[in-house]
């Protein structure tokens, strides 16, 4: 339980249960993914989306693999594990979270298949430990996020946000939502401007959704009035998420994101990230590195599902875009709020983490 | 005849036939308006928009207005004909072309009305022969502002352009997509990035349509994926339309204009306007005077009319945005292209016009 209601994953023992994200805010759909394919198609299908989620759910969908497995020999198994981290990977390349995750899940894998006495009962049962560790870390990490965050939203702050990064897609209280959450529960009386987030739309569907659920003040706006409002002097500060940032800051996020950036250095607005470390990918040196999803083109030619431009039509779907690090006023995490020379600061707060 | 089969409005002595935008590119629908009312309510719902067939439209209103009255006698007919200037003026508040073209009507009425040996069967002459001269005007003035706009355009430009600049909006090729279509006619070996232009989608629905015909080479992009592709190096120009350029050279257009020209000054990429001097009012010193309407909430909610947010979203909705002149490149006239500063370049371009 994340929030009041939203459950946007949850491990079953023999499925991974997720909230069907498509049809929200109309129907509110469970999808019981009962195998690796399954799980990796509500991942690619955006069923489930949000960077923090992803991870959680491909953990889940490598401790499905494990438990589904017929193998009797731990090394056997492994292969088999092998193949599944290679679809769920591939179902989302620009996600860090997700090869974060996966990667982690295969690290147990191996460590105990390789281990002396190990036999597969004792890789599942491994496996479904690390998942469930790998969600509850996620929900600590959110809430650390929101109280680090809370010293960059004064009292009174009009902030605005873009896509959805709520407890739809975090196992917590969300990364940049989760800062407004938590600013809204200190008090701070925040009003939220949600982009609305062409072309999947997750800021009208998702976002004002949640925070309608919570009771936090806010108002939906297509994404080109955002400049508008800044040049009105309405917005205090941008906060946004991450899908992956680089060793130098650049931050790979929801296309739109950029022009935010841009938008809001223009009009001396700060603009902050909030997302957790495992976000952080310092084996990419910026964000020339972050390969940029090219997503169906249906997203844009029917908006909501119908078609508005005819269906010929060619058109370019970057789903992500790169805000390069001078942009970024700073990055919260769930390990403290660090600022520029990222290349530094980053390092310095990732590094513990590669240590441990 | 406005191009190849696109005749957005056209007078037919007891009627304006309007080919209603709502419902393009799936249907070709065309709304034959039989009163002031019906013309009103055209604009106001969008079925025709763009600001320089707004003009028309409204001028044909107003003679559709002169030819209904069962008046007899010239100043009551006048009456009348105040009370539909009233009715058209109120439809769409930020468009110049709007109030400039009903002014214009009623300065011929007045001038037949009073003057000795008047009556109503030469008011209505009068009027219809006036309408009929501000389209052709307007097909001048776009075929004017495509020639003039060629400097504009090197060879191979990759161009972006926002919201529906063109045959649909204009009597003639269009303002911003008028330059494209010049372009193209020349042989510069244009491409257009279509920014989709949420709300209302003209760039999904009416560019990319109008472009696919006239077959010059085209992608449609959500209007957030502008940044990036300028951050890639692929937008060599951008260019629009105007609804109102204020004295000093301040421009409002569709919401997400400013934004591009933002993006635009931050890349190092120029930034034009095409509109004809009708939509310069120097009765406007600057941005700040010109109204922005506030649109209904139900465009942002359902995206191509399809319910996509909670209904009791709250919603702000500006249809338009003001780009400051120090952003703006040039602006391209039927009279030629000027250059800042505009506070003078405008006010010569324009006094002849006022003069004459």
């Amino acid at each position: 339980m994340t929030g009041p209601g939203i459950v946007p994953v949850e491990w079953r023992g023999d499925a991974v249960a997720i909230l069907g994200q498509r049809l929200l805010p109309h129907r509110e759909e469970v999808l019981e993914c009962r195998t690796v394919a399954e799980v990796a198609e509500a991942i690619r299908s955006l069923a489930v989306r949000g960077a923090p989620i992803i991870g959680v759910t491909a953990a889940y969908g490598m401790a499905l693999a494990a438990t589904l497995s017929t193998q009797t020999r731990p090394r056997r198994l492994l292969a088999e594990l092998e193949e599944a981290a290679r679809t769920l990977k591939a179902a989302r390349p620009t996600a860090v979270n997700l090869a974060w995750a996966v990667d982690r899940m295969m690290r147990v894998a191996t460590g105990q298949c390789c281990s002396v006495g190990s036999t597969v009962q004792r890789v599942h049962e491994a496996m479904v430990a690390e998942a469930l560790r790998i969600e509850a870390e996620d929900r600590e990490a959110c809430a650390a996020i929101g109280a680090h965050g809370l010293e960059l939203v004064p009292e009174g702050a009009r902030v605005l946000t873009h896509c959805n990064t709520g407890m739809l897609c975090t196992a917590g209280i969300g990364t940049a939502l989760g800062v407004i959450v938590a600013a809204h529960r200190a008090g701070r009386g925040v009003h939220v401007w949600v982009d609305e987030t062409r072309p999947v739309l997750q800021g009208a569907r998702l976002t004002a959704w949640e925070l309608g659920r919570l009771g936090i003040p806010r108002t939906l706006v297509v994404d080109a009035a955002a400049g508008s409002l800044m040049a009105r002097g309405l917005v205090d500060l941008v906060i946004v998420g991450a899908d992956r940032i680089a060793a130098n800051g650049d931050v790979a996020n929801k296309i739109g994101t950029y022009p935010l950036a841009v938008l809001a250095r223009h009009h001396g607005v700060p603009f902050y990230v909030a997302a957790p470390t495992s976000t952080v990918d310092l084996g990419t040196g910026s964000g020339a590195g972050i390969p940029i999803e090219e997503r169906d083109p249906a997203e844009v030619l029917a908006p909501g599902g119908v078609p508005v431009a005819e269906p010929d039509t060619p058109v370019a779907n970057p789903a992500f875009d790169v805000t390069p690090a001078e942009l970024v006023s700073a990055i919260v995490t769930e390990r403290g709020v660090v600022r520029p020379p990222y290349a530094r600061t980053l390092a310095e707060l990732v590094a513990p983490r590669g240590a441990a």
